[in-house]
This record gives structure tokens, sequence and C-alpha cells, in this order.
């Protein structure tokens, strides 16, 4: 659904091929607030440098979102495409560069084009509308299959107000405090302290809990906007801003989950769930070591209930004094592992029956304490090895 | 080359598969020393806790190694098992049980059938014989392609000594301060605190420094043999330890290379050079992390020097403080990244030159302080997906 005072376009612009949907400009009303997170990857893109030097200056009017080239590890001269590509749109839209934020997917290590982005350009500003936004969840695809798109209208106490979202991402995921391209709006007006607390809170359970292979881009980014044009208004800490932080998040658990169902070659979506941990820290360790095991995306592909796989991957995860006798490990409700090796009442059918499905979860119980965590990841397969042998991603 | 004091066997025992040689005794005379060291994975194996306590409590005479099944993840029933292969043994041997190391290797989770240890044991202690090397190697294999040996001889003021080692692995190789399955021995006097430090010399650059697939296995073990019948002693800190010692290291790093060379499904041999960092973490930290990237390990599968990759897996190995512009990527004598991106200097058809071959060097100079490491890996190929889905290893 769209957003009141979120207007976007969408151009083939032909930065890596020709004929393909590659642009994307966003654009705010004036008065609204905006909040962001970034990769924490060290090889940060270009972009992701100008869109946090732009955010710390100005109020944000206007996103940039290109796919089909990273400009990442492009030195000094990526840096200079990237504030190029901004004042393209500051000076057909008459308002300060850093008001508008880059965004770039793609392909790592090529130069940025610049003509492109100036030939595009104007088309985009006029064509500014406010439901274009499937198109421009198109438009930032690269190997994803298909668009990402979530929506939801709530009523708070001032009045309906709506949140609607758009990902992209397939492969080199595993998002670390921030996330492959998403872009989430809504029309409330929340100030931007707030804002940036939804976000973090939105961003942790959701892009910040999956993984497809543990490959952290160097692009990653979220941003979050509030128009404000629908005039209701949020004050920290009351029920609308409960309201409204509960639809945000479940908007972006949702994008997230879709990134990781079309995870590069996934067939399968299985959601690592972890507790009894002393400490969130050895959760996630746990989870991440058995969602980024190569032998245990394996043979999730292959529908093989070979546990054996995940209590090895539980094992090498660093957890200090763990006792193996008091890790139970299960595959929805059927219970594998116990008293530190097969439950006696398991049996091989029951594994295969989950096995055979196309989503479920793995339960590792570490019997330790009162800690846990929740991670979202999908299987290895031979089109994993494909997209990434033959596609210069 | 046979090792003085140091008798081997190997039989088609049908632990797992018929009419394929899967178990193996080693006999070392009496007098001899040992040193081994284990997984850290710590759902270790019950033969790994076995041969843990039967090496702390007596002088090591027998080695029991089964292929086929990994006796891990079997709770109290496998001590049981790995305790009742070392009696079956020591019986018929005339020694204490304690006197037998027993190692397993093979699929997780599956009770070890005690039968054919009954039936093949008192054949291999009858044919024991000093140059079965070759066929001990052939029978500790699972889904190894081919034996793994090595043997150099060499002359010390007291005389000739050999040192001759065999190993097995192929994937689950990510040896944590131990490594796969390795035995390797010498005819040189050596005391049971030298020889344990002369062990832990040797594993630290070769089988602790190589990687597959990044799992840990639950059965990694590796044993440094001396019977002593050469009646070359070797004093510490002498000549002869370091000429020794040189001799173990090689043969220890000729195993390792060839279980990655013989990684499962791999087609190439890359070596991840790591200099210029602050500390040894960080630089284990940096060359791990670009050698457990699946987007590094497909590009090397696709002989495609996709470099901006290799910077990414660095970008986010988590070293901190990292400058960027000092960073410095290159691809055995190609430079690929300075001053925060491509060296101007390069082209593709250099890259695509050393990514044609079948072995090279990615080399990463982090431009932060003087420390260093080498770690050894392979690609990830189609194959590696197809041995992993479609065989339960």
């Amino acid at each position: 659904m769209p957003v009141a005072g979120v207007r976007l376009a969408a151009a083939a612009a032909g930065i890596r091929y020709q004929g393909r949907y590659d642009l994307v400009l966003i654009e705010m009303e004036e008065g609204g607030s905006a909040a962001a997170v970034f990769t924490r990857n060290q090889f940060c893109a270009a972009p992701v440098v100008v869109a946090r030097e732009h955010l710390a200056k100005d109020p944000v009017r206007y996103l940039l979102i290109n796919s089909g080239n990273a400009n990442a590890g492009t030195g000094d001269e990526g840096m200079r495409a990237a504030r190029e590509t901004c004042r393209a749109v500051a000076s057909l839209a008459g308002c300060p560069m850093s008001q508008v934020l880059p965004f770039s997917t793609g392909v790592i290590g090529e130069d940025l084009p610049l003509l492109p982005f100036q030939q595009a350009v104007p088309g985009l500003i006029k064509e500014l509308a406010e439901d274009a936004w499937e198109k421009a969840a198109k438009a930032i695809m690269t190997t994803d299959t298909r668009p990402k798109l979530c929506s939801i209208e709530l009523e708070l106490s001032g009045g309906m107000v709506t949140v609607t979202g758009m990902s992209k991402g397939s492969g080199m995921i595993r998002p670390d405090m921030a996330t492959m391209l998403a872009y989430v709006a809504t029309d409330a007006t929340v100030d931007h302290s707030l804002l940036q607390q939804m976000l973090d809170e939105a961003v942790a359970p959701s892009f910040n809990s999956i993984t497809v292979d543990g490959d952290t881009s160097t692009n990653d980014a979220c941003v979050l906007l509030a128009s404000g044009v629908s005039g209701v208004s949020i004050a920290q800490g009351g029920e609308d801003a409960r309201a409204l932080q509960s639809a945000i998040t479940k908007v972006c658990m949702y994008l997230a989950s879709e990134i990781v169902r079309d995870g590069e070659g996934a067939t399968k979506l299985v959601e690592i769930v972890v507790e009894g941990a002393r400490g969130t820290e050895d959760a996630r360790a746990v989870a991440y070591t058995i969602a980024h095991s190569p032998l245990v995306k394996t043979a999730l592909f292959a529908s093989d209930p070979n546990w054996g796989r995940i209590l090895a991957a539980v094992g090498r995860a660093g957890v200090e004094h763990m006792d193996i006798n008091a890790v139970r490990i299960s595959l929805d409700d059927v219970s594998i592992v116990r008293d530190g090796g097969r439950d006696p009442s398991y049996r091989e059918e029951d594994g295969q029956r989950i096995f055979d499905q196309d989503s479920y979860e793995i339960r590792v119980d570490l019997g330790m304490g009162n800690a846990g965590t929740r991670v979202l990841t999908c299987d290895l397969s031979y089109d994993y090895v494909k997209i990434n042998a033959e596609y210069r991603s």
C-alpha cells in the first residue's frame, strides 16, 4: 500500500545490463524524519560512507538506489562517484546534496558509471508517484528471483497509519547490525530519535537474525522513513508507539524471511532456535555455527536427517563448559539428541518426515541458562554453487 | 618407508560396508613413547575420550583405528563399545586394556557394532608387519579418494632414523588444536615430554592450519609414536632435536596439504597468507574468514578472479581499527587491492592467469603490525554438494 508523503520512481538506466530496471528514486515530503542502519563490514562501500555523512548533516529528502554495481572497493574514485549521483538529484530537485542518500548493490570493485545516472535522473524526478513500490522493489533486485514487499495498515489513537517496506537480497547475506537493502516507510509523525530506536528494535530479530551464506555484504543498509503526512503523531512510550513498533517489526520480519526464502539456490527455510544458553552471545554462536555449516546445509538440501552434523556443529561453536549430557536437540516436535547421544525414542522415519518439509525448526537446548535466540537460514544446493560460480555477482 | 619397531595390519571387517578395508591395528615395541593431540569439539567421540584416558594411564602399545563409523554422539553405549574394542586387542595381545588407544572415523550417531572387531582382531594381530603402511593408509579412508603417506629418512649424530606418517580426511575438515586422523612414527628414542612438544610444534602450521569446510570433526586425532628401536637417542635442545623436529613438521605439512588437496570436491589448492597483522589472532581471523567464505570458494571453483569477494571477507573478519587504505591484497605476484580499492595497475587478465592455475596464493597485508599466518584451503564445487547431499558421511 502506498504511504502518504512518500513517492517513488524506477528506471532502466543501463548501469550494468541494458533493459533491466536498475535505478530507484524515493522522495519524502519535507518535514519527515529518517533513521538508518548500515553494514559493519569495514570495507563498506562508498555510498554507505556518503549516506552516513549526509544523514548526520541534513534532513533526508531523497534516497537514490542502484543495482548492478556496488560501488565498493572503488577507493577515492568511488567516493567521488557516489557524491556525483547525489548532486545529479539535488541540482534538479533544488535541494542541498546532503539531503540525498545514495545506495548501491551489485558487483564489487568496478567503477560506477555516471552517465546512466545523468540520463535517467530527470525522468525519475518527473515520474515520482506514491503507487510505485512494486516497480521499485523489482528495480533493486540482483540475484533475487522476486520482489519483496510488505504493508500493514493500523489504527492508532490519532487515526490510520500505514507501514510499507521493500527489501532485496539473496546472496552475500549475513547482515551484521544492519541488513541487505531494505526501505520501510510510514506516514506517521515520529521524531528522529524515536524512529532510530524503533528501527534498531525491528532490525535485531529480523534482518540481523538471518543468514544465507555467512558473507556480510559491503553495502548492507536499512532505512526507515516517517513522512508525518498522516498527521498522526507518535509519543515515546505510549500505546501508539508500541503498536507502530509492532507493525514496523512485523514488516521487517516478513521482508527478512523473504530474503532467506529467496536465498541463492535455497530450497528450504529453516529456523534455528537456541535456548537454555548462559547468554545471548553463546546462543548466537551456536545458532550461526549450525546455520553456516556446509555439512548441515547440504544435509538440509538432501532432506537427509543426518543429525550428527548438527551435533558436531553445536560441539565446535566455542561455548565454554558445555555439558554435552545436558544438551537436547529436536526437529520440530521430534527429539533427536539427549544424554550425550541419540534419544532412544528417535526413529529415522520421524526425522525424515520433518526434513521432507519445505520449512521446519531445528531446536537446541543447551541446558545451561535462560538466554536464547532465533536465526533463519536456508540450505546449500547445487544452484548456490551454480549462481556464484557462473554469475559475477 | 617402514619404521623399525612399528608394525601394522589392516582388514576388511565389515563395519559399515562389506569388502572394504576398514580396520587397522598399529603396534609399537615396548619401551617406545607416544604423544597425541585431539579435537576440541565438545561433542568429542567416545574413542577420543577413551584414548585420552588410556594415554594418561599407561605407555602406548597399540592403536586400533576403524573407518565407517565415528562412534560419536552415541552416549554411554558408545563409551562401552570403545572400551570393548580395546579389550578385544588387549586380551589377545596380553597387555592391559589401557595400553590400547581406540580411534574411529565415519558416520556420526550410529552405534558401533562390536562383532566385526571380535572377528577381525585375531587376524590383525597375526598379520602385523612393518611394511603395511600403505595398506593401513587405505583402510582409514572414508570420502578420501587416495591414501596419504609421507616418509623421510635423516642422518642424526647417532645414526639414521626414519619418520613416516599417514593421514585421512576430506570433509568435516577444520582441525582445531588437533587434526583429522593422522599417525606419524619414528624409530628415534624420544622421551614423552619432548615428543609431545615436537608434535605440538608440528601440528600448528600443518593440521591446525588447514580447512576444507570449516566443520571441526568430533573425532580429530593425531598421534606421534617413537619406538626407539633405532637406538638413536634425541636430547632436548640439541642439533638432532632440531633436525628431527624439522622432519616431523615436514611430514605433517605434507599430510595436511594432502588432506586439502583431496578435500571433498576440491579442484584447487589455495594458500591464504595474511601478514601485517597486529597479532596472530587477527591474522587467523582474516585467513579463515576468506577460507570459509562460500562466495570466495565458489569463485575459486569458477576460476573467476572476483576479488571483491575477498575484499568483502577481509572487511567482515572482525579486525578492529582496520585502515582499509593500508590493506593490500595480491594473487601470487599480482597486486589487486591497495589504497582502499583496485590497484590501478591491475588487469583482469593477470588475475585470470593466476586463477586458471590449480594452486596459488592469496596474500593479504593488513598494514597494521608484524604478525601473520598461513592457511591452506580449497574451493567449493558441485561435487562438494554432491558428496555431502548424496552420501551420509
